[in-house]
């Protein structure tokens, strides 16, 4: 079932009495059309075909779709299997789904399990603000940044991860310009950050991923600014294919590399990123392009949609709790001691 | 005017006694159509609109285009400047017709124009051939190989400078695997690159140009094998955006880094890469797709479509007239003292 809706506000994902409505991302910039999902395997389908996309985003969606199950008398552990199942590097879907069992075992009704997954959205979008302010402090002087995929609202509660450390810097005169790189082959940054950044008037501008390297070299970038779906106990970072090629261009050019995850990205029992999962999606992504191929018939391709950074080559990380500069296991595992800051 | 026309190897650019077909490479792989050009105008136009494109294939259809005009009974300094006009990076295009000019200047009829013109597209497909034995050469054994763009058949007389070596090395048992950027933005990799390796049944997947790295990381490059359109006097590359980028990923990862172009395309009197044109094209490349949307309309994108690769990164510059390992100011003087070798 389909429904029309229209916000002020960009907000993904809203619970409505009942439902959830979901923005279809896939449809976006052409469309702002919302989906109304009323059922968990529904949540599941959604994250899986990348309706509701973003680390934090899916953690919040498949809480919703614990407290969907609960209301319609659903045999609560296979919901929670099947949402477990929709995608595998994102490690805050499984942090979301473990909070859910947790109050499930509490012998929470179904309201209280609706409350903690409203809880688990509203602790996202706090979060991301305080990463804003956190990560925008570090700009000494207004900087040109460069980021990768799509971390801003559309991502997560609200406001972003590194999308929203760039809107809080642009709120305070620390911006000076966006490079939006494409993110193919889903295009995230063309027609999901492009997006964002057009509704509150930064200034930008889109480029292909592979001239991120020539932009660097003629010293435009100040920092490049990605986000996270899954942070290594060491500190590697699994994220958006295309990352760990701009940390390995970054660390060249002397460009800044900044990592902007909350404290529920970070798995303490992945010990470094040779452990984390990395999805490989459909070959057509590559070969097809709404339908239209783009590649000769029957011509393999390789799709393999995240990919490792190693802790390394990252400068900074941002996150709820704290910075780290450059992190590794010691400051991780400090980091993740601490409660959210406020 | 347009006619179909079917060939059993892949010949973009064929003289038909009284015109010019080419290959339209804005359909493929979806069409294999042919467009009948008349004039050097029409030439010079198809250039521009990538209908040919490739730095050696711009040369000899630019030839082929003075041959044209002189047939026509054209202003020749007319159709020499408007020719001169079509794309800025590539020097081959200037080379050839500076050899055109030459030929007009020592009173050539038109149909030695013609013969010139065929004389260039024929020592073309030898060069290529000439550089695919030296580039597979450099293999001890199997190989799995990183291209980027097209540098095939389509993009030369024949062949292919880049894709040559792949072919030769292919034909010569040295080849494992091909990985293909797909080379955003125009998608030179997925539709035509793709298009020619699936012709020839070389084993090959299509990646996201920002794939690279984390293919790197694993060890499955050993060698990023790519062409130019332009080398300076000191061995500084430009080519297709991205090239650039491949280059610094390779020297980090220690993967062999190759540029494969011909004489033609080495431009002694350019001293360095930042003394090169980088041609930017529309923004629309990025912002569309056949027509429909890729981001919200108005967005700005940034469209170079070359990038300058500095010598120091290259490992192997393989020409016609031999192989220089390292390149520098020095071994490409050297090398440009040289005749084609045989």
């Amino acid at each position: 079932m389909n429904s029309k809706a229209n916000h002020g506000v960009i907000k993904p994902i809203c619970w409505q009495g009942d439902h959830l409505q979901l923005l279809d991302q896939r449809l976006l910039p052409l469309e702002e059309h919302y989906l109304v999902v009323r059922s968990a395997a529904e949540v599941a389908g959604a994250i899986h075909d990348m309706v509701v996309r973003g680390a934090p985003a899916i953690g919040i969606a498949a809480a919703y779709g614990v407290a969907l199950a609960a209301r319609a008398g659903d045999d609560l552990n296979t919901a929670l299997s099947v949402l477990e199942a929709s995608r595998p590097t994102a490690v805050n879907l499984h942090w979301a789904l473990a909070r859910m069992r947790q109050k499930i075992s509490a012998g929470a009704d179904p309201a209280a399990l609706l409350s903690e997954a409203k809880a688990i959205h509203a602790e996202d979008l706090a979060m991301n603000h305080r990463m804003g302010d956190l990560g925008a402090a570090l700009f000494t002087k207004p900087v040109s940044v460069l980021t990768h995929c799509n971390t801003g609202a559309l991502a997560t509660g609200g406001h972003g991860t590194a999308l929203g450390v760039i809107r809080t810097a642009h709120a305070l005169g620390r911006l000076k310009q966006v490079y939006a790189g494409e993110t193919r082959p889903w295009l995230q940054g063309s027609r999901l950050t492009a997006w964002e950044l057009q509704k509150e008037g930064i200034p930008a501008q889109l480029i292909t991923d592979s001239a991120a390297a020539s932009l660097m070299a003629r010293a435009a970038v100040d920092w490049v600014i990605v986000g996270a779906d899954r942070v290594a106990a060491n500190g590697d970072v699994a994220n958006k294919i295309g990352t760990y090629s701009l940390a390995v261009l970054a660390r060249h050019h002397g460009v800044k590399f900044m990592v902007v995850a909350p404290g529920t990205t970070v798995d303490l029992t992945t010990a470094n990123g040779s452990e984390i999962p990395i999805e490989e999606r459909s070959s057509r992504e590559l070969t097809e392009f709404r339908g239209q191929a783009t590649a000769p018939a029957g011509f393999p391709a390789l799709n393999p949609v995240f990919d490792v950074t190693p802790a390394t080559l990252v400068d900074v990380l941002v996150t709820d709790r704290g910075v780290i500069h450059k992190p590794d296991a010691a400051s991780v595992a400090e980091l993740m001691k601490q409660d959210t800051a406020s």
